[in-house]
């Protein structure tokens, strides 16, 4: 059994971790960490996990928890992440940093996008979660920077394209729709049921996602030059679920079946990516509560054009779940041990 | 007071159309009919309506009641629509066709993507019924074509653009997310509450749907240009409400500010189109219930593109308001007449 | 024309006054309250009110206000109420009070389940707002109380048993569910959308909830004896709707005709008041966004109990809308002038 | 390992089913029967399911698939199961019927709330299965008659007290609110998304619920006496949970912490049954997907009543999940054997 600790278990991607980690079979949730709710039950603030778990919620300096914990999970904020981080991989624990402050790899933008950084020293070692494509790497890591969960459905969905350099570049446009939960669980107008409920609608319009950095400086490693995209995210009246709907312009005519192939040979033994059968799409509802990525691809001929479908749960494998397969990869646990969940449907 | 009939007034367009009807100033609800609940008053079946209408469902032969309506409502699926329509034109009455049996200009367009049509002699005459781009023609017609939904949403985001030749016609790409009100009231598995709830997806994807030629069509014409764009229909789970994202490549830098001034002065006047103030953004929930079109333009300078967004309740100027909006034109009424409800929210 | 003033216009029932007041034929809006959003026009805080009205919030001491308006809607909390509405009686002006302060008729008893009261000179003239009771003393009050959501669904529902003296009054059970928009829009944690969608509960459970002193003294006021009821409210996952389902066992063998007969009797004339067809049942989606109360009852002869259902839409008949109502007879003006607004299904 | 077989696997009981069966770890799923999606994997029905079963709906006669399972699970219609049930149960099958066909103990009983029976040969040992009650007896049963949802939450909330005698038991009134996959998966208008969300609705009012005979037979067993209910269904816009709110009017004075206490004490060791803290209500989003049983109680000094409220996931402590349970039992297995899912939330 290893020791884990939660830095901010009490907002949604907190609570997702202590959910997964409370079922891990080699796992002993140690610590839980809550400024607002030191010293309750995080079965009180979340009573879905009475009878799972008594662990009750800390409010203490990260420097007198490095004896506490063998593995940490930074569920903050990003610049709250970055004074955390060092002491703990200085201590020479695992760290899996659900911020943003450790995804980008080069300090210019970094805070270009965020605000200056104080730990730029851990850029290059840390290394972006996806365990599809950077499984060894994972693996051999101190510190692993957990994908956004943007990104991690639209490079899923563009990775075996972009590698197979089927498609140009220039052409990438991401429409991305999001469950609510995303937004968090700070009490905002935006995010009221009122507000949410029976809507829909985008924000960040125009190339103002931070999550833009990220999934463009992804999509460059896969092909070697670098790639700017068009990004829109919106808004669902759901509580989960991430879909991305992106198009790209094919080099040339492909065969649909012919991309199918390379889609089931790149994503071969890959677990948690389920490609869809022909003519089937993902949906959100179909992988609640799971680490599922699901994806279609369908070419529309009569534009030339591919159009790359690709969902995922935005708490699991957009957030928490990609944690856990992180850490499995880490402590060399099987890769989906304790994320063997079953998707919720209805 | 002008006599009004609705065919197939029992679907969630037909009921729409009654709603809107029953309380228009100078319209008599004279017939509505329902194969399904012949016999029974359409506020048995929608007891929303109770009070409001006491018309009873009937189940006659169209011809026979060309005596007794001055204007006649197609809201009947495509095929259906096509066996109606000529008898009440050919008796002078007037026609709006919700169907898509009137809608395409090229026969063999409509062949090719329904079936066979029996009524092609009446292609020429039929307006396109969207009365911010073809208001005069609509005034003096016999028949109009009112546009599909989903068409509605991307025209009137796209015109202003279109129109003045701002951006590159091959690289249009429409994303429209519409509410499950748009699949109609027939009992469905794919539409059951708890396949929708709290979940989203895409359908018909790769260019399948039905709505592309209408829309090629009608942005065709306003460039002269002939016009493929890529479509991608999701379905939201809430009742009512389309939002399309719209991308497209400017042919040279634009500034914001004058594309806004664009929108402004093409929309000028126009009671039913909101743009939105800078910087906000349509959201449907603001349009529930009303006839309005609420637009919002924003520019990605990083990619050249051009993102328009584009909101409408899909059962009211997506149809059956669009529809009266129609009629009022082709009445000699004021526009607005009856179509003037303040949106329900939240 | 009169003018009409909201002090607290930008809460739910605040705005949903706006949406009624913008479409009433009779009165101009004259003034709008709002400190949060002072400057603002409330259509850039509620965009679904563009093009509807150009009023602009202002955050104004109320005795300024007293020479700009001939009505004065006041909703805000209780213990702000009471200190709007002495300043505006005794100019003469005719004021609805939505809030709780006036509903109360003994001093001792608003205090027990509020606070301390300042202005309880006004209780006896104050009139309960609710016109199928008190058609006459409201259009001859200066001051009317406009009853809570709650009260309104039970009070309507049970008004024609009580009156005719039919069950045994110590067996009234009234199970109420509630939409969120009467929890209100501050920013809250429990009415997050992804607190509240998808799920249900109770709240308030065991006789705590400040409607209950209300609904018994208007109940007990039907038929002369002290009524004390159980009363449990619930959180439904819709904005909008409030069903009451209420339990009382029947003093003698009742027919269910007679006692039908007895409510068409009751509700006689009463337009907003919609009994159901035998054997249906009032759901609140169709009455969403209308002033309608629709009422069925059903008798259990297994127990001898008998169930009245009663559905109202919480921010028009249950606030709104009936305080335009009693505006309406306190103004002399037809009594759903303003309010005849069709509700919105799907 | 044992194989289990599920017929009617297609439905969301079925399904559900399926679910936990995937995971169990003593239990083979060896037989899915459906006839409308013979030759379908379930999870090309249900694409959740993909990457978990590759199991394929078959449509065989039962006494076809006798050899192939050691317990089967009838996820059919009631009239349907009891066709099906006698084979299984003489070949010395493990039977969990969660139909209603052997839930009541009386013929007559059945015959006059359902439909003739064909098998009541089998009433006398059929065993209910609300392990709770009557774990010993489900352990040693080859026919459990898996409880209805409503009856499950209804019986759990109210034993202790019904075992104590605390309350008047001719003052029990059940004010029920359910999910809508309740409704099960047929296409049905009734249960569209349009229909369903944002509203509310009773149904079944005034005594007319098949599961009434079932909770007054399982509530009379608790206290001797003959019990009367008062029921009333409702239909929540949620695809999962019910919640019971039930009431009752106590004997005589008792103390609220008493009264916990006795809750305590009848529920000690029960790991399904989640007694909220006090001042906590159970939420039908704090169990989602999981077997959990939560209950809370609250005296209302004002009127004498109890109120007791009591909360399950519909589909699991309601059905598929007590359909494990009791197979667990009757197998010898620890009875949460594949059971202990954390509750979904958000």
């Amino acid at each position: 059994m290893i020791r884990a600790g939660i830095v901010g278990a009490s907002g949604y991607t907190g609570v997702e971790l202590a959910r997964i980690l409370s079922r891990h079979p080699k796992v002993e949730l140690a610590v839980a960490t809550s400024r607002q709710y030191a010293g309750k039950k995080i079965s009180d603030v979340y009573p879905n996990l009475s009878s799972i778990t008594d662990i009750v919620c800390e409010d203490v300096v990260p420097d007198k928890l490095v004896d506490r914990v063998d593995v940490l999970f930074t569920a903050v904020p990003h610049q709250t992440a970055m004074e955390i981080v060092p002491t703990f991989v200085e201590a020479g624990k695992k760290v899996i940093d659900l911020s943003a402050d450790f995804r980008i790899d080069d300090p210019e933008v970094y805070e270009q996008w965020y605000q200056p950084h104080t730990a730029t020293q851990y850029f290059d070692e840390a290394v972006y979660g996806l365990p599809e494509l950077n499984r060894k790497k994972i693996s051999q890591a101190r510190l692993v920077a957990n994908p956004g969960c943007y990104p991690t459905s639209i490079i899923l969905g563009m990775a075996p394209l972009l590698k197979e350099g089927l498609v140009d570049t220039s052409t990438i446009i991401a429409d991305s729709k999001s469950g609510t939960s995303g937004a968090g669980r700070s009490a905002q107008v935006g995010t009221l049921f009122c507000e949410v409920a029976d809507g829909f609608k985008a924000y960040k319009v125009g190339g103002n996602h931070r999550h833009i950095p990220e999934i463009e400086q992804e999509l460059s490693k896969l092909t070697g030059e670098e790639i700017t995209i068009s990004f829109t995210p919106h808004l669902l009246p759901v509580s989960r679920g991430i879909l991305s709907t992106i198009y790209s312009s094919l080099k040339e005519d492909c065969n649909l079946d012919e991309i199918l192939a390379l889609y089931n040979q790149y994503y071969k033994g890959e677990y948690f990516v389920r490609l869809c059968k022909p003519g089937n799409v993902p949906a959100t509802q179909n992988l609640r509560g799971s680490n599922f990525c699901d994806i279609s691809v369908q070419v529309d001929n009569r534009t030339g054009r591919i159009i790359v479908l690709s969902a995922i749960d935005n708490l699991v494998k957009g957030a928490a779940g990609q944690a856990v397969q992180n850490m499995n990869l880490m402590c060399g646990f099987e890769e989906k041990l304790g994320l063997d969940i079953v998707p919720l449907f209805p």
